[in-house]
């Protein structure tokens, strides 16, 4: 299990060395790197070049800090020679990670006259004369927008947008590899919710679908419900309801496992920005007993005088006890206690002032509000959002599959309902004999989600009758 | 040689039919075609089923029109059933004609690491540390823009954003196809000019470059310059400086073929839009001895009263001898005419008025000023934009290459000088042994032309010194 020191692929060095072809030069090597911390996950590339061996060794490190140590731990090796040595994470993104292709080959006269002009011409003079061919005959069929602001990127905060580009990017490869859908990433240097919707609604044209990323809390809101109005295109800020979606699936299948019901749950939030937001309505739709969220200052009720638009809906909506205090005051007799805020807000005591057999959905990133490790034995399920301890919960369960199925319907929006129906299919992705404390939700790499995600939003958005006609 | 009723294959139609499997069926079936004008361009898909035949007929017809005669044509055919029938160009369009693909794959937990959370958030970093690192480190390394409003798309006026796209895309493919260049269609609705240079401005973050496209002149003009001047990476409206860089190696080649002077050349153009305005521009910057332009009111003069901004520096900067009159007129006497206006303008006539051994440049779409077969004995050099005849016109000769070369050197601007280097290049890619009158450019599918102007315009850049430090 994973602890603060764990080496990672995202400090992953690659390191092309020469080394003395003698039995045991191999192995003085491994172990200067391994007594630096190193961890190495690969030797690949051996070449044989008379008294010596070039190969290279790919080894995981803990920070920068780390990849400098294991550099001067194997310069410090005798009779090795370091001859290249490349950040991995860096060399994946050289460049970028996306590419834009034809889908169809352009190689002769015949070919041009139909992709280009003349032959173009009559598919534009077609869309131009009803403009819903549009989702047929061009890339709006299957092409969505990922815009951010780079307001709120990661855990960075606001970085900008020209910085933001490399999210969204693999973001872009997310969507194409999990769901096929083509996503492009749109970052977008603007000053206000004003201009950002104004720049989407004028964007409109090229796209099927707008995911919305890394934009600030209450920005996001204001800007997702104003381009929902407007555009008759699928809008979805991924950071509110791909999160919210994918917590509650794993809600559901933490009740199938302990068989308890939604309306007797009380549910904390510790964090009341986009996802926390998103989270609290989707729960509530589905029916919990009791929201309380909380902030820096502590919960959120009416009356607060300090709230911001999103948190005031937030405080009309939940927490009809006005419970106030800090986090662990409220999270006092809670049943669920969710996180989307910040590294170790949340103690071993706070557990274990919950009720009984509580579950614990700390998805704080990269740090969680609490580490699994800390609280074992002190919840029946315990979840985070990382890919290294069990029940990774991530919002790459819920998107691909939630705009296939929209492109796929016609939809032209995301209702709560295909939220619902989302949430329902990753849920069931696993299966009766798969449920387990440890394996409430499905693994990101499990292919199968997607198209479930995506049939059951599809049936969702024919049934609310939100299909273009 | 093709005349105004030539079969092309932006008029296909793929036909499944089920003939009789007995001698003469298929050949009484081609005769019907043949009969009705349609040309057969394919047979394909054969399967023998018992007593019957089935295959894909590929029929080059000439119009909407002619493709319901070709139809019923074929379904006039004793024995003949027709079981499917699509319109190849449409079939092409459908879905859109690119993808966004990724160029890593993100199969594990290691990939996903480095490629999205936590490793991405490095990348960001470095980023909103030294932005710059964005040309290296995201698809600004090799993406580009390609933005339009729909107010000028081929020759069908102001259709609008949505159905500009299948032209973008079109191109999109063509930047791939020919020069490696990732482009992105960006149709936007916009009302005026500041709309517009405010949008890409905000977009620019996302992109390495900016080919502006299909933009109604006098707007295209005042859209560039801004762009140019606020932005930090090529900004280059096609329409304009693409057309005029692929005239000026035409014309190059037309004197080498000759043994003119562009000193000597008298040069008439007819269409003052988007790319009349840079082919006038190009050619004096190239040295020709006059240029006189003629819009649809009759010559551009220094006085003329009703001329927009781009006409009144047109007529500031040629025409000094303040000629007057019609196309007609002023062609007396000229010796290059260069067509980017509308068809059947100029008559045969009006050729044997101009200079001895003219070059005519007839380049309007899809329809030419004159028909080659009409000018043929009265020019020395006869060119269109057309694939159908000897000497085409086409900016792809230009565009992929201009963009990699500028991306490949890191320019932050196209400059005269550039686009000056991509003509000779162009120019340079037809060999002595190969000029002649009817091979003043190379072919638009000669894949040795891109690299060959990247590699000139990524020379003037650095020559130049408009490398980003």
């Amino acid at each position: 299990m994973a602890s603060t020191t764990t080496t990672t692929a995202a400090y992953s060095l690659r390191m092309r060395v020469r080394i003395d072809n003698r039995p045991g030069a191999l192995g003085e090597l491994a172990t200067a790197v391994g007594a630096a911390g190193g961890n190495i996950v690969a030797l690949a590339g051996f070449e044989a070049r008379a008294r010596k061996l070039e190969e290279d060794l790919v080894v995981n490190c803990r920070d920068e800090a780390h990849q400098q140590a294991v550099i001067e731990a194997v310069r410090a090796c005798r009779g090795v020679e370091l001859l290249e040595c490349e950040d991995r994470t860096f060399a994946m993104h050289a460049g970028g990670k996306i590419e834009v292709a034809p889908v169809v080959e352009v190689n002769d006269n015949e070919a041009l006259a139909m992709a280009y002009t003349p032959g173009v011409a009559r598919v534009c003079t077609a869309i131009a004369q009803d403009p819903r061919l549009s989702h047929a005959l061009t890339i709006r069929r299957n092409t969505v927008a990922i815009v951010s602001d780079g307001t709120a990127v990661l855990g960075l905060g606001d970085i900008g947008a020209t910085a933001a580009m490399p999210v969204m990017e693999g973001k872009a490869m997310l969507f194409k590899g999990f769901a096929g859908v083509d996503a492009f990433p749109i970052c977008v240097d603007v000053d206000d919710a004003d201009q950002l919707v104004e720049l989407v609604e004028r964007l409109a044209p090229t796209f099927g679908g707008i995911n919305l990323e890394d934009i600030a809390a209450p920005r996001c809101f204001e800007v997702e419900e104003r381009l929902k109005a407007s555009l008759d295109i699928p809008v979805f800020h991924d950071d509110q309801h791909g999160t919210a979606v994918v917590v509650l699936a794993a809600l559901e299948n933490a009740l199938k496992l302990t068989g308890r019901k939604m309306g007797d749950l009380r549910v904390v939030i510790a964090g009341v920005g986009a996802a926390g937001v998103a989270i609290g309505k989707i729960l509530l739709t589905a029916g919990v007993a009791e929201v309380v969220g909380v902030d820096r200052i502590g919960a959120i009720w009416e009356g607060r005088d300090d709230l911001n638009v999103a948190k005031q809906w937030f405080a009309e909506h939940t927490n009809a006890g006005r419970k106030t205090g800090s986090l662990a005051e409220v999270m006092a007799g809670a049943d669920v206690f969710v996180g989307v805020s910040g590294p170790g807000l949340v103690t071993a005591a706070d557990l274990r002032r919950m009720a009984p057999d509580p579950f614990v959905f700390a998805m704080a990133n990269p740090e969680p509000e609490i580490r699994p490790e800390e609280a074992d034995g002190l919840a029946t399920v315990i979840a985070t959002g990382r890919s290294d301890y069990p029940n990774q919960i991530n919002n790459v369960l819920a998107f691909p599959g939630i705009f296939r199925g929209a492109l796929d319907a016609h939809a032209h929006s995301i209702t709560e309902g295909m939220k619902l129906a989302a949430a329902r299919a990753i849920a069931a992705a696993v299966s009766d004999d798969e449920l387990d404390a440890e394996k409430i939700v499905p693994s990101v790499f499990d292919r199968s989600v997607a198209p479930a995600v995506a049939e059951a939003v599809a049936a969702a958005a024919v049934a609310e009758g939100v299909i273009r006609s």
